[in-house]
């Protein structure tokens, strides 16, 4: 792990010795964080999976919530995409810049948190780079996983007739961002969007076991519609589903009863890293009752490029926003 | 490569395939960023080599050199790593972190300058992530490379008789930040040293020729003394060095016979990115006739923990900032 330099002063050698090169134990190739680099033997049969995601403070998260939290959400959102390839994690590298005013207090809870997300998922800080910056706490990761040669999961790949599949359930993390800004009533749901939107639950053990099963995969981050329309777009399919069959929980429930405008933002909102996939229905929910994970089949892949999602009378829904960008 | 999630615009996104995407172009495991991550095939024999290394500006760059030049550093900080584990470029992983203000005439000439660096080290743009940030202008990097497995080149490992030497010259990195900061005289002298500063030279080829020879290497960021420092520690060792072997280049002995105040900073100044390496004589000239790369031997590795530079008299040098701090 480095110092970032000639720039940066001894607080950052003795935030690394003191904070993250405990992170590192038990990582062989990570070297204590005391070389220029990390050195990783990638298991034979495997391919190498790594994929990159940063947050930063007034952009991704508020900057209020405990340092822990925001640790556990920055290897999370790369952890899910790990899952989206069927990869099993291997270790990940911390590219942290922090203001002045940041003190040793919340480095030390914001290590807690990776510490915590290390143990669930079996991997390790292997290096990284810690620097200071005159703008908000950035957090970029680079997260490392590995996966058996030729079973990865792509976007691609999904074919007409495939089933249409997610885990979990839908939209708490896009009412769970409205929580967060205060525009939900305050009460029991409210928190419990929250929790999920600051803490997502990446799917990694069924990310595994869907590798080699399912067609195609991603990871929902920009939401449920778009997310299916660039799935669509890589496979060079369309899809259909049904609106009323997307599982949403019991909290998502109660807040749309109340407030039924909100129904769109749950297919459309971001930040769930449920999975979304398609492939074979048998082989996906036997991957389903490996991993315990609640699976729901919403609709199907068919020829063409339109993604269409129905409401129970067979109508197509229009979203104000559906984030569906083609990439 | 990853939009940064539903908090990012379209603009992410035609920025993403406009810009980023032909970078990707040649390195089948990016997957033409497409995908939620990358899949990449290390070389059978061959261990991973990882390092990240973050630019911010008003940190590590002053913010209105010209995009090319930094993108070209923020490449350069990462390969010296590299190539101070004796490793082959592989691929980068960059997450880009970039205020309002900046426009696509500055995206263009930041990846005209990736491009650059990518033909000099043949290596690619493998994926990342694009968001914005209400601070200054962030690049962090993730370099991966490769090396025959067991001919790493480490910190550890230098031995008491080894003979210790450097790259290049040494001390054109601290000149060049004085002038950057206009802290120079103008001339032809600062302007050397500053386009050093502003565009280091990685020692790839020279690092991909010591693996295997040298007993330690590492690269020089922290300043001379203070790097040699770190490779005593690691290796358990102390170093005796001569400073008026210590190579200069022929700009930094025109600023220095007009400011003589001015040699200590060349020993302790950081961002030379030249190779520090101990070992074996012969095989290390070896290694310097097959590159081209000047090296020059500077001392010897003794035993017990003292890095000592002496002067012409033999009489040891005192630093009024060592930069050396114990890891």
């Amino acid at each position: 792990m480095a110092d970032g330099g000639s720039s940066e002063g001894a607080g950052e050698f003795h935030r690394i010795a003191t904070y993250f090169a405990p992170l590192a134990k038990g990582a062989d190739g990570a070297l204590g964080l005391k070389d220029d680099a990390a050195l990783i033997d990638v298991p034979a049969g495997r391919s190498l999976v790594v994929t990159a995601d940063t947050l930063v403070a007034g952009v991704h998260f508020i900057g209020d919530e405990p340092a822990a939290l925001v640790a556990r959400k920055a290897l999370r959102v790369n952890l899910s995409d790990l899952a989206a390839m069927g990869a099993q994690p291997l270790g990940y590298f911390l590219s942290l810049s922090l203001p002045s005013r940041i003190d040793d207090a919340w480095v030390a809870d914001f290590c807690e948190g990776l510490r915590e997300d290390q143990d669930a998922f079996d991997w390790h800080l292997m290096g990284g780079d810690s620097t200071g910056t005159p703008g908000p706490i950035s957090i970029a990761v680079t997260a490392m996983g590995h996966v058996e040669s030729g079973r990865a999961l792509h976007r691609s790949g999904a074919k007409a007739g495939d089933a249409v599949f997610v885990s979990g359930s839908i939209g708490d993390g896009a009412l769970g961002l409205l929580a967060a800004q205060g525009r939900l009533p305050p009460g029991p749901e409210a928190d419990a969007v929250l929790t999920r939107y600051r803490l997502p639950e990446p799917r990694v053990r069924l990310g595994r076991a869907l590798a080699g099963r399912a067609h195609a995969a991603m990871d929902i981050s920009d939401g449920l519609i778009a997310d299916l329309g660039h799935l669509c777009v890589a496979s060079g399919v369309g899809a259909r589903i049904e609106a009323r069959s997307v599982p949403i929980s019991a909290a998502a429930a109660e807040i749309v009863a109340d407030a039924p405008d909100l129904f769109s933002d749950l297919l459309t909102g971001g930040d769930d890293y449920e999975l979304l996939f398609a492939g074979p229905p048998d082989m996906i929910v036997e991957a389903g009752k490996e991993t315990g994970v609640p699976l729901t089949r919403i609709g199907e892949i068919v020829e063409g490029g339109d993604v269409l999602a129905l409401d129970a009378d067979g109508n197509t829904l229009a979203f104000a926003r559906t984030g569906w960008r083609h990439s």
